[in-house]
């Protein structure tokens, strides 16, 4: 009888072709190389030029948000909106445990504190009940703020982070920052082409961010962008990302202290071309979603993480869970199926678990997350592998 | 008789072809198609590839500097300097006013304060006699570090800026840093191709800093690079540059709060094109500036900034030096020119009268930069306009 390990890769194999598969690759098949060789002909490569514009009108209209602002990556992107949410020195910001080290990073990088809460099973994002739970215990809630009564800091804003693609309760989630008073920043670096009850993500956040990361839905090399509704917040985001330089015709100088975060058009040329081909990228995604579900559901002891029923995700990393009564095996399966050139890999190591973080504030249960730690393993995921042959 | 404006557009006309005439425009005349087609054939476009490798070893081979870590820009390369040259919260930064507004954004970044200074007029850059006189003044030098006897704050390093691609002089600089305990950075972003007593500059500061943005004289689109002679530096500047993380077949953990600064791939490929061409373009570059100096002798109120004689400059931006008499009519110059098509720009406004820092400490006399403000303008510098028809 097979081990879980080769039943895991058998099943793998059945819908991947033979050889090496990355975990999330890329595929430029469309325009890509005609509006980079338009960049690279007409010498428009930096950080002004009409794909820059482009590919935020493009974004604006994909993602039903008002206004896109494309920066260097979405970690400057992330950075940029918790700074026009208000976010100071100081300050506090609520964070899952469970994400990638940026957000809790962009945090730092306000000169703020990352203040760790658990997820939920049902989108592995922030839980929004047990939040408020907690927040009711923590925060003092006054006129000029709320603050932890622990630490006397203030606490301005929640990142909820898509995770893996499957967006947040997002209703319920804008509910605990508005009763708390808490500045909702959506970092959407994983959910483009995802929607949460027929809207796409990043249209409840404040200020919400994209990233095109190579690992991503769709990639401009490295790149991110601002999403937002408000149009000064969008103004003061495309202020800020280019120096924070006074529009003049020939004079230097600048209002606030800015960033050297804009896009290059050459990139985003290539994510003009991406943004194009993103339906059928989605498509194909959800397809091997599918193909995922239906082989995993005959194998026992593992089972493929599903999107909540209130969203259409993109399946940026399709998740593979680990029953609890096999979760010890999963460093075995990690190093098989590696070996056999399907590659794998856990969640994140938990960011109350580092090293840089260990000291900051969070919920004593962080149960859920540290559970998927144990247990969860994302498998090869680029949109292309659930095409029709 | 002609007026000057009128009379230094004719001069500019005699060596500049008709029509719109930019500051610094970049030509793609090697192998960016090849090598860019390249990345996206191949998927590679992010942050790892092999175009990142080899721009990093070719860097490092022209500037003679043992290493390059390239990243997303300049101001990203001058942040992670300023870091790991040791400038922590609340330290002072000895930076030139007549500087990009970067330069102190960057010493913003790290939490510390911008501490500005006066320029020479022999390099536009640092004046290091000058310099010496004022630290011997302001500063504490102890056990523990340099400390300015006004703030009690540390002055924990320089950053010396080679404005305009004209090194600053470098031995005296270094000098006076040792003298005073100060970590030495070059912010060379307008420097690459510029040799200081016959050796590249960015080989003197404990670590120094590239820009490859659209307007320097070679571009990546958007790009910069840290040089240091240090391999541990070089080896923790790689590591802060991609967030930190520790190297692990599929393991996500990290031991820094790092950054996401790493080049992609597709921009090394077009810097790794530009760089093949880069002497030629040092060359033109070096003949223009010889045909400028030769037309600009002969005309009476106008000069133009020649190379210190220590140095070989890369003559990245072009500048004339109006006559003290005639500073007045800057603006009427700026106007004609640019009413002309020829592009032109004063140097930036200084550091020290911006809003954002004017609160900084400073030398009260900032008189040969003030000066400069005034009577100086960039003139059309791309290095194709040099060639020989």
């Amino acid at each position: 009888m097979l081990d879980l390990s080769q039943t895991v890769i058998r099943a793998l194999r059945s819908v991947l072709p033979g050889g090496n598969i990355a975990l999330h690759e890329p595929r430029f098949s469309g325009n890509e190389w005609n509006y980079v060789k338009e960049c690279l002909d007409t010498g428009w490569v930096s950080s002004v030029g009409k794909f820059v514009d482009r590919f935020e009108r493009d974004l604006a209209e994909y993602t039903g948000v008002n206004h896109a602002v494309a920066t260097v990556n979405g970690t400057a992107a992330l950075h940029i909106c918790l700074k026009l949410a208000g976010v100071g020195r100081n300050d506090e910001v609520i964070v899952p445990t469970l994400t990638f080290v940026a957000t809790a990073n962009a945090v730092d990088y306000c000169g703020a504190i990352p203040h760790f809460v658990d997820s939920s099973k049902i989108s592995l994002g922030v839980d929004p009940s047990k939040l408020q739970d907690y927040l009711g215990d923590i925060l003092e809630v006054r006129e000029d703020g709320s603050f932890n009564k622990l630490t006397g800091r203030r606490v301005k804003a929640l990142v909820a982070m898509h995770t893996f693609g499957h967006p947040v309760d997002l209703d319920a989630i804008v509910e605990v920052c508005d009763r708390f008073g808490l500045a909702l920043v959506e970092d959407a670096a994983e959910s483009l082409g995802s929607f949460y009850k027929g809207r796409h993500t990043g249209n409840w956040g404040k200020l919400s961010s994209l990233s095109f990361n190579g690992n991503k839905v769709i990639t401009t090399g490295g790149g991110g962008a601002i999403l937002t509704n408000d149009a000064d917040l969008a103004k003061l985001a495309k202020h800020l990302t280019t120096t924070a330089k006074i529009p003049h015709k020939w004079s230097f100088s600048h209002d606030m202290i800015g960033y050297n975060y804009r896009l290059p058009n050459i990139n985003a040329a290539v994510g003009c071309a991406q943004l194009e081909q993103l339906p059928g990228f989605i498509e194909n995604k959800r397809k091997l979603a599918g193909k995922y579900i239906g082989i995993f559901s005959a194998i026992d002891g593992v089972t493929l993480f599903e999107e909540p029923s209130y969203a259409e995700s993109n399946y940026w990393l399709h998740s593979l869970i680990l029953d609890k009564e096999n979760m010890h095996k999963r460093d075995d399966l990690l190093e098989a199926t590696n070996a056999d050139g399907l590659m794998t890999r856990p969640s994140w190591t938990l960011m109350h678990r580092l090293d840089i973080y260990k000291s900051c504030p969070r919920m004593d249960d962080l149960s859920l997350a540290e559970d998927i730690e144990r247990r969860l393993i994302n498998i090869p995921s680029s949109s292309f592998l659930g095409a029709d042959a």
